[in-house]
């Protein structure tokens, strides 16, 4: 098959193809000729992307309508999206989750740094969960699922399309068996000795994230004999670590009943119901109703959604993560530990630590910080863009 | 008994008391009424510091020749600086060691942060050695000797006074054994599964580096079937653990022929002798060497000295990390791991990426991140100066 001769796209003469050359993934909408012509590309076509010299420089899929007009698809111009090309991509990816995990749970594809960009799958042993977040992927889903398949053998592939994404792409919110029969009711994933129950078709409520692992695991080491408290709790990530990793007892504190149940569920499944509790409601009325008890913990998470989504949500996003750390500090006992979360981007490590560290001041608190972690290997990043990395998580010794 | 009355130290109009209230360590120079007094106090005097308005904020330990001018050793400038505080703060820092190791091989005290300023401490199984690098400490240091035993048990404590900062201190240089009797020999030291040897009475040049442990960790959790490359080994930090995860063969190259000795030991002990071999010489110059036989490995670890290590060297020591990340690129094979390390302050986060990735590009690589480690939770650190964390570990998936 070759491929139908594609039409271009060219930088303006003020970009440098230079960023481009040295793996830079994106090409965003003031540095490309928009004309009518290009401006008449449906989003996610494929197109030759050419320096100001008319020179060929990469394969790209357009959105005329986007910020990032252009993504880097290959930068061998000549390559042909193909269910091959596909498979190649697949099996490097495949190939490092292989050498860093033992059991096939882990997120397969994160986007540019895995050279799809804009899609993400996620691997739940014989399940894949697909966001085909970008036009482009959205096109080619049939041979991208045939290619899943080939590569990785599972037997169900599920499309999520409800990524906030798909919306400046021009696609359709949408949630669909695409391959195989969808599992019945939840999918046990084992993780850090714990195991957690996924329900695949409930989206992004009741899904399973894989990105916090490294964390979970750091905060399950700290657990031996404690009592835990995790707060925004989502299926019991934290918690059930930490109950793995031999904690005397924890408490789940989330909004969603869906998501407790699932912890609950994932709680029985490995067989440590007996010390693990939930609480249903608003976590910050949680914390106070807590401390109006005068409840401690030997060991606090808080992981909460996205404060500061936006920069325009910054400020107000920072107040909120220097709250949650003012109500939380209270209830860590004399040398218990404070684990605190952000995965908002527009929060960068250091006003997110600022921000921490200002709420635990101002309970009354403070110690020093003994852990910064990240999303974990399988949430690879491109070292361009790896400033914005969104999730941190600090372990603070009060 | 009760404290000698103590001299007063004062913050000058200009300077807010805030800072110290809310957990900050010091006091710089620029901040503190040097008067002839203040100036005449020997270097490790305490003092009592006090704002503008002669309110006591805290004691402190002076140094009047120092940038640092001040640090404080406690908010409550009553407290009395006997056995029974510094077992205080040992105790303090022991029982969040025991709470994260399971064997007594670890940083004890990390100066600051465990709130002794200026004094570290390495705890290896029944062996101690106390870095006394200000002169505090110095003057302190038979209590700090006796707090030490009764609080951990360790039969043996070595003075290590070889650090750059006891300089400024007006210390002199010296290496002694201040209780018990020197071990015989190297110390075996149990870590990530490998043993490695420690030679306490030698200086930093073959004693034993606790903070790269969990960089050492996830780099062998990748390691599994691996031919791995360690540059600037050491004692065999990287090699010995991912010989210990598995790895099908481990070559570790560093100038030190003491360190390479060690390392040969460690292997030893470890029973994983006839999977590794060293190469003593230049880095530089074996990357090259290697590069021109077309030697290739499947992880290549670089973990230089410091080459940024101070403002004023911050460029031609991006230039040496990028140069390591050029010739060490080429080593890895398609689809391995390459492993970049900088013990530099003044190298921050970013620019150390950066250097890295440019030297990765210029080799005709890429590839994205998949690991960002600090030091590991032995060595926490206050979150006002987090910003300095020192040690940065990078993974690459080339």
């Amino acid at each position: 098959m070759t491929q139908p001769s594609l039409p271009f796209v060219r930088l303006l003469p003020k970009t440098k193809p230079q960023a481009i050359r040295h793996g830079f993934p994106w090409v965003y909408a003031n540095e490309l000729v928009l004309d009518r012509r290009t401006k008449a590309l449906a989003p996610g076509s494929l197109a030759v992307l050419q320096d100001a010299d008319r020179r060929d420089l990469a394969l790209v899929t357009v959105n005329p309508a986007s910020r990032i007009a252009a993504r880097v698809l290959d930068r061998d111009p000549a390559a042909l999206l193909d269910e091959t090309w596909l498979r190649g991509r697949l099996n490097r990816a495949l190939s490092m989750r292989a050498a860093l995990y033992d059991a096939p749970y882990y997120r397969l594809i994160h986007a540019e740094a895995d050279g799809l960009p804009g899609v993400v799958i996620d691997r739940f042993g014989d399940v894949a969960v697909v966001q085909p977040n970008a036009a482009w992927a959205e096109a080619h889903l049939d041979i991208l699922v045939q290619a899943l398949v080939a590569e990785t053998g599972v037997d169900c592939v599920i499309k999520n399309g409800t990524g906030r994404a798909r919306g400046l792409e021009g696609l359709p919110e949408e949630m669909a068996v695409v391959h195989g029969r969808a599992p019945d009711g939840p999918v046990p994933v084992p993780m850090n000795g714990a195991t957690y129950m996924a329900d695949l078709m409930g989206g992004q409520k009741t899904g399973l994230f894989y990105d916090q692992r490294p964390n979970h695991a750091f905060v399950a080491g700290l657990s031996r004999g404690a009592r835990v408290l995790d707060v925004f709790s989502h299926v019991g990530g934290f918690s059930l670590a930490a109950l793995a990793g031999g904690a005397a007892s924890a408490l789940a504190v989330d909004g969603s009943a869906p998501a407790l149940d699932l912890a609950r569920a994932g709680a029985e499944a490995g067989g440590m119901a007996d010390r693990f509790d939930t609480r249903q409601g608003d976590a910050f009325e949680v914390l106070a109703a807590l401390a109006e008890d005068g409840a401690t913990f030997d060991v606090v998470i808080c992981d909460p959604p996205a404060f500061a989504p936006s920069k325009k949500a910054l400020e107000a996003g920072l107040r909120a993560y220097e709250r949650i750390a003012r109500m939380a500090a209270p209830l860590v006992s004399e040398g218990g530990f404070l684990t605190l979360c952000s995965c908002s981007h527009a929060a960068d490590l250091k006003r997110f630590r600022d921000a921490s560290a200002r709420g635990i001041g101002k309970a009354g608190r403070r110690g020093p910080l003994i852990h910064t972690g990240f999303a974990g290997p399988d949430h690879p990043q491109l070292p361009q863009l790896a400033e914005s990395g969104y999730l941190k998580s600090l372990v603070f010794r009060l």
